[in-house]
């Protein structure tokens, strides 16, 4: 047999790991990209799905679709339960829940993190989190219902309580979503309902900090916050969530009546720093030297959310753009050792800037030095996102999408996908035997 | 209290129950639209969303969406469980589970159908059918996820038994589902995979009946049957379905092993026959008289595929003209009778012909002595079912997203959207009562 290329095996096809995979598109190397998805999820427009502006297949790409031209790529479907070092394996189950192992010459990981409530771990069962489809398909079920079981109360005084929408966490996530609720409930549904009074509703965004979107500048911050005011949202600061039920949240020792609680609170990264057995930070991230790799092992790379690096004597966040910077990085520096180049320069994040979306119209925007709020940064954000999206057709539907919910304020996906139990049959049923009754099956 | 209007309540917003609601408009009547669903579906669509050409949200609309400028209409969500003719009351359980009584004045039962296993309830563990658009999505997912098992094993012969398969029943859904399916497999894939050879995959199409498509006419059928089989669908006919399990299908004696099995062979109807305690046919559908009522009880109407009406001796089908046609009877009916206007004709059938996708650029269709195939009936196809789409807004995304699949043959929503067991966090995390880490949210 011929002499085996190097093999680099990605973990994780975010936008680290897919980035990776893009920067080795020319290397001299077999590529395995594994993730327990079969699509790459543009995270930054869930909180749309959630509120039911687009729908799933609108912000989301089968990962082999995007690298369908890259032939030195196999993308496989798995999820990965454990890496082993010193044989140079990671261990994979695919669908049919077979573990099997897989050897690496390099690995990368770029597994991400996922929801956490901190310890509270029995209030995920009343405040879901929003970090996959799946989970944003149930949040958007969760607000949808509230509104049907309102509408099929006939007790107005019951409405307030139906229509009590809380979001825990007043990052960028908690505050585009209680934007989101809130046009949702005053633009688009108002003429659905015959019994709702869309007043009555209340959208509350609790957090324990001082102000609402902490990694913003105070300026924008408090521009925000004006206009989460102005479409009704109610801003509780400087509270703590003590306990999450069925009938609601306990904030700061006061209840508050609610049917949907969504949790935005915070993330904890994926287990890979248990997988390598290295040193990880305070919130579990794995440590990583300037070249992305763990101490000991160069041919291990960390990137992403479940990376924890410094620069400037500050922890880099864990947003895309750093995901993004990261997974290239690691892919070129494989590729210029396979090249026999030297080393390039430790990695270095280049901040683009941040945004966050605020409702219609209006979004805040900060880079560098520049910060503005309003209809421009709203127009920008939506440029920018557009851009972003992986593949050209999406791009298509989602613009198509925008333009007609900003023209309509109806939204497109307000669909709650349920599964019914079908009812046994209630007429004595033919055998098999028999041919059925000459129904046309639709 | 003001003198209540007379009220009607329908059951079901699929193609009847809408259009009675909506021939209602300008009748002095109080409406109660009652699904279980909040959506009303484009059942002949759905092999689309199974196929991953279109979203969930592009045949679906919210029903109370439809109706929102209809004011005498108030749609709830809720699954009826039960009719008390005598006390002319329909019992429902809403969102919350609690059942409550919704009294009426005339009664319109439009719960159409639901699929049928004959007897063989265990089939529907290993081979999912097709009216719901949970249905769809699980379908979906079975399709995509058997090309990620096939291209995770390494041995190309097990390929063959991952990559085939099984459709039950050659009415109009299987055949759609024959014909997408394997369009599938070799146009939208052929590059996205690196060890599937997609030649290697088989599309099987069974059925008990003489040939496909028993509804249309001969030359038709055989059309159908000539273009399938150019797409490399197998068929076989005049075999039944002896077993279904977790390795395949049994027909005929003969094991074909698959992983994919999707039931498309029959329907039974809603239980709505045993809530009102009438008399059915043999298929357990509820006898109606001329007017659409059950007999003895002019105020109860029943339309659509859950009712048994016999046209110039033959039993009407269940498609949705005939759902249609009669709901807006009903409705119509109603209103004449609170006017004081004379009963209007019995109901009659007119069949606008009925048509069949089979593949790309190619379709049947049949209407009166009109019997058309290939690309002027795929033409003729496409732009009747775009004219059906509820809402407009379907329609303009519908028809964006036909034609890029058409051009570029890839799909849209080849999503695959599951529940992943969130892992149990690894590292310690923090109580509550600290501040968490500063870990942006996303």
């Amino acid at each position: 047999m011929a002499e085996q290329p190097h093999t680099v095996v990605i973990v994780g096809g975010g936008f680290g790991g897919l980035a990776a995979a893009k920067a080795l598109r020319n290397a001299p190397v077999r590529v395995f990209l594994i993730d327990r998805s079969n699509h790459h999820l543009f995270q930054p427009l869930l909180y749309q799905v959630a509120t039911a502006v687009l729908g799933s297949g609108q912000i989301a790409s089968p990962i082999r679709n995007i690298l369908r031209d890259q032939s030195n790529v196999t993308v496989l479907m798995g999820e990965v339960s454990g890496v082993n070092k010193e044989a140079r394996q990671v261990f994979v189950s695919d669908v049919d829940r077979k573990e099997v192992p897989v050897s690496y010459d390099s690995l990368i990981l770029a597994t991400g993190a996922h929801h956490s409530y901190f310890g509270h771990d029995e209030f995920e069962r009343y405040a879901p989190g929003l970090k996959s489809l799946a989970d944003a398909v149930a949040v958007r079920n969760k607000i949808l219902k509230a509104f049907e079981q309102a509408e099929a109360e006939e007790d107005p005084s019951r409405h307030r309580d139906l229509l009590t929408f809380v979001l825990v966490g007043a990052g960028p996530t908690g505050v585009e979503m209680a934007a989101a609720i809130a046009t949702l409930i005053r633009n688009s549904l108002k003429s659905d309902f015959r019994r709702i009074d869309p007043t009555s509703a209340r959208v509350v965004l609790v957090d324990r900090s001082k102000r609402i979107l902490g990694s913003f500048s105070e300026n924008l911050s408090e521009a925000a916050n004006e206009r989460l005011k102005s479409l009704g949202v109610e801003i509780l600061l400087e509270r703590g969530v003590d306990e999450i039920d069925e009938d609601g949240v306990i904030v700061a020792g006061e209840r508050i009546a609610s049917k949907t609680v969504i949790w935005t609170a915070g993330v904890t990264p994926s287990p890979a720093g248990k997988w390598l057995e290295v040193e990880t930070d305070h919130a579990g991230r794995v440590r990583i030297l300037g070249d992305l790799t763990v101490p000991g092992h160069p041919e291990v790379f960390v990137v992403g959310d479940t990376a924890s690096l410094d620069q400037d004597g500050k922890p880099l966040p864990g947003v895309a753009q750093v995901a993004m910077q990261q997974g290239k990085y690691a892919g070129k520096l494989i590729h210029r050792r396979l090249s026999g180049e030297p080393p390039p320069r430790p990695f270095r994040y280049f901040d683009k800037g941040s945004m966050a979306v605020v409702g219609k119209s209006f979004a805040i925007l900060q880079s560098g030095k520049v910060a503005i709020s309003g209809f421009l940064a709203w127009m920008a954000w939506a440029a920018i996102h557009l851009e972003f999206l992986a593949q050209s057709s999406l791009r298509v539907s989602v613009f198509v999408q925008w333009v007609w919910t900003y023209m309509t304020e109806q939204r497109g996906s307000r669909i709650i996908v349920d599964h019914h139990t079908t009812p046994a049959p209630e007429t004595a049923t033919k055998p098999a035997t028999e041919a059925p009754a000459p129904v046309a099956n639709r």
